[in-house]
């Protein structure tokens, strides 16, 4: 029940703010005698890591992470795991601006509103920065799902999409963008350029695909396993749309058209299409489980936004600071990650009901 | 924990198969005192029923609420609230055919899958008529929080959308679409009634807004009020899509044509947009809770579409039985429900941790 | 989190009042495939039954349980299962007097408290009918846990304890005590007639002993299986105290006298006693699980006690109405629900965890 | 629903084992702006802390707290308070024959056969060590329910009762055994000293007192304020039994000699006595809320005992390594800790309820 927490029977909780002296998360409900170490854990922290590319915050942080429980001789014990990431590069002196005015389109006013004070140092609890401790988590659920493989990618940038007909599996990492159309990627730089230089920022689309979810997980009425993913991804900084499957373009077709037929397959039905997302009634049918967030531009842009201060004055706000042109690239791994973790807590949930 | 329930604090679950002798639920945690009566939440119950137009089922179902627990002379007291509806009109004999093969886009495979068996008779579970459940739930909730307006309704039918100009709330409850543009209602009558005729069905899209949400409600980071409205709405049957604020709209947006600028307001904020849909951080910002939800068209058809059966060989299944043409008509008050249901919770939640 | 529920993943959910029109429970998680009938149920209900004999109170109920979903064809679907119960025998004109002044030992004055009203009838939510819910989900837990048999019964009553040389499992349902020791039970009789006869009443403990559960059931660190028993068991109406193992006599012990040595034996080790009662660490060894728990004397008593109103003036309450003399005498199959509900908690747990 | 988790609202995780580098707590859904530093901690940490009498485990530990998230400027800001405390008096030399037995009475042989593995450092994650963690985040609890007094202290040693005529309170802090009668305390020494000796340990009761606790706080009927004390005080290391007011006792009484009479008092009723303990219903009555912990002996004694190792082979244990005596010592800040979470859990429960 605690807010910081997601998960069911595997459950991990969040803790630490952006500027404070760590970040991490506690996993609880992990099989035992799994093989875990740091090094299983850090290549996931890494490629959501910042700096790395001039399309990315310049903030420098190693995001190093450090294992501080639940394992023995290099295994899962079954006990909770706790993992800490050291916040290194906190130069909160650029945030004195913050602490007395609201930034529009980002949490200042509404912590302030709920809790009566906030800690304005690069947002606090509110920051991305926050999303790494997901991404530690993240990899010890992938360790629990090894049937089911993760891929998450950008299918849209600042109004551009992919062309399906190009996708390159090979090409995600192969660009600063998770983009799996390298011409889509060559077309993103300029536009991400052309943003940063006009102070301001844009929005992109993240789709996510699972394949190997065996059919039978997932959940009724409330812990569906759409409607978990929807929270999952809906949970994450910036995102303010979710779609499972055909998502908004359904409500476009006609029975006929959405139908996916099945026919007799090797094992369990062949269907025809995949329009439903690989879940029915909340539960995975054994198609790949297709999902899709929508992130909305940086809010932190150099383009001064009016806004009030913290006596109700007005103000102008231009956010200077370190800041991400484009919050959804760096919200790629963090994709895999939450879908990794609701995966996993079904597979255990399923696992406790149904042997 | 338990599957079939919602909420932290302000906690429901439902219980209940389509052709079982009754469907129902448990309202946990709701404050004492307050008024509450069957009359109180037969109406919503009454607006969701099937039935009322030729553009819904013609199952005929009374939804006649009992209240069994959890008031003593016209009050709540405190304990939990059990409600119950009887199942009146089952014709279980449409359904020996469902029994055999697997409806696509319905949850019969699935659910086999998971549980090695099922209860065919109109869906069992994963019917639509759960959700009458949680209309009687929500009219609980409602009494939770009487200073929030909820408003449901459709925006688009069959991908004709209405015209916000036209939009006129008087008309939501005058037409048997809950549609806000009276001329879109008529062009809608027409769209069903040739998608019925060709047997095939029609999504849509539902919009749901809440005003008189205090800034504050909310929360970081796992239970932010948009991640359990999304929760909450994708979970509902046929749901594909679901956004907050400008949703899918705001990946194609800029950070400056994003921003919703703040300035001096009687109390809090005045602000000059609300892209954000009233919600930033996961926590409420005093604007009106803006969220859509998108619905696939009815999966039922009268268009035999390809399948298999228990056995695995091929079939062809053509769903006879009464049917929604748009499952999304009736969802209207669903999504209201569910809405009131989240908020009722996180109004509870916040006072719990803010007093 | 509902305040109302009990379980991680074997969960139920309880509700009603005891003259309101019906009373019930909500179990979620059950596996699906297990035989499930009514008649699986009655019997547990039966045995708890009021009106067996004069050593319970006169109030007659039939406690007729009916499933209302979450079965089809007689086996459990993996769905919730709604259990009900008809209140028929309620004679609430016995309880005006409640309404006005609270009864010394009851819950009434602190319900009122809480809530600011509160149902008088018959205590309402705080009456011991709310433990036939308990016994009607402890029938459908037993039926996950087929590798476990429980028993309770009373090794104590009015401080006149059993001879634990004398212990025959058959005396339990051959007396009206729950008593395994006959000339207990003969004793017994006179000193309940005794209290009755003197307006007063006796407390007594249960002693529960569930063998075949498996080492490794149960969980560290706050979930652990002693604390859960703890827990389920003060839960009940009337406990005032719970023992795991020796529990307060292992307080006197010294650790040599206290050590459970351990030889090989043929599955896992063969214990040369059972001072834990069958968990360590929180986790089941192998041996038989063992709790006590002790009730206090019924607080409805004939004799007046010294109260105060609603406006806080002097009374003498004197409870007239139907009471047992002795509550920890039907108390016996809710001991052994709660057990069991615990214990298919904790299977289900586990194999989530560890498969 | 985490195992290690504990709480509805106001909620802890802990995490860590004997050995490892570190252990810590997380504390969520602490209310906003209470003035929190480690020196608000620290205290309580030292007051638990071994090595500081002959009486306790000669294991230097500093368990220096450190606060990692969750304040700002002094204050909380309702964001999780990441508590965290290195472990630096690690022997794993000592543990190496643990490694190899199982050592009787400790949760070695349960591990083992729940996950398949274990860490045999000091018992891992079921040492006492992680008690400190409970300590720490109980710290923080009490900062939520200022209106409380909370104490404890031990009751019994060795099966030497305290004269309740003799309490004296400053007595508490003031000898090695958290003992309020002076001369009691005197024979204690004797009574470790004897048992040390003798290769042997005793075991001791625990009574934890809260004065201040409002009426109403608590609920039924499965988050009963006494069952969740149970819970939590039998999920202590080595706890074997809890009481509630006169507990065990109660089941000896009649229900006229147990009536709690209430007369008109200034603010609610004048209780005459307090058999209850101050819980009725499972709700708080404003009188002092008693309750009692009896505590096995340290199962770690330098006499040799019988068991297996993990070949199934049979050898005898003699635990070498530092031990505690008689751990209910150092239970007693543990005892307080645990009150003081469940009831600022409860509080906030209560005002999320009931405003």
């Amino acid at each position: 029940m605690s807010v910081n927490s997601f998960g069911h029977v595997f459950r991990f909780t969040t803790w630490g703010e952006s500027h404070g002296p760590a970040i991490g998360a506690v996993v609880d409900g992990c099989p035992p005698g799994l093989a875990l170490a740091e090094g299983d854990i850090q290549p996931w922290l890494d490629r959501r890591r910042p700096g790395t590319s001039r399309f990315t915050t310049q903030r420098q942080e190693p995001d190093r992470v450090r294992i501080l429980s639940g394992t023995y001789e290099g295994r899962t014990t079954g006990t909770p795991i706790s993992l800490l990431i050291d916040n290194v590069d906190q130069r909160s002196k650029d945030y004195s601006e913050v602490a007395r005015a609201y930034r529009p389109g980002h949490a200042d006013y509404a912590y302030e509103a709920k809790y009566g004070l906030r800690d304005p140092r690069g947002g606090g609890r509110s920051s991305a920065r926050e999303t790494a401790s997901r991404v530690a988590a993240g990899a010890v659920a992938r360790l629990v799902i090894p049937e089911v493989r993760l891929r998450a990618y950008l299918v849209e940038l600042g109004g551009d999409a992919v062309d399906p007909a190009a996708f390159d599996d090979a090409e995600i990492d192969a660009n600063p963008f998770f983009c799996p159309d390298p011409a889509a990627a060559l077309r993103w730089e300029a536009i991400v350029d052309e943003a940063r230089k006009a102070g301001s920022s844009v929005g992109a689309v993240v789709e996510v695909v699972t394949t190997g979810v065996p059919a039978g997980w997932g959940a009724p009425v409330y812990a569906r396993l759409d409607a978990e993913l929807a929270a999952a991804l809906m949970g994450i900084n910036a995102a303010k749309g979710v779609e499972v499957g055909d998502g908004f373009a359904a409500a476009r077709a006609t029975g006929v058209s959405n139908a996916d037929a099945m026919r007799p397959g090797d094992a369990g039905p062949r269907f025809g299409s995949n329009h439903a997302g690989g879940i029915l009634g909340g539960i995975a049918t054994g198609q790949p489980v297709v999902a899709r967030v929508a992130f909305k531009p940086t809010s932190s842009i150099l383009t001064p936004v009016p806004t009030i201060d913290r006596t109700g004055q007005a103000a102008d706000l231009r956010t200077v600071g370190r800041h991400d042109p484009c919050v959804a690239i760096r919200a790629v791994p963090v994709v895999e990650a939450m879908a990794a973790l609701v995966l996993a807590d079904h597979k255990l949930l399923h696992r406790a009901q149904c042997g």
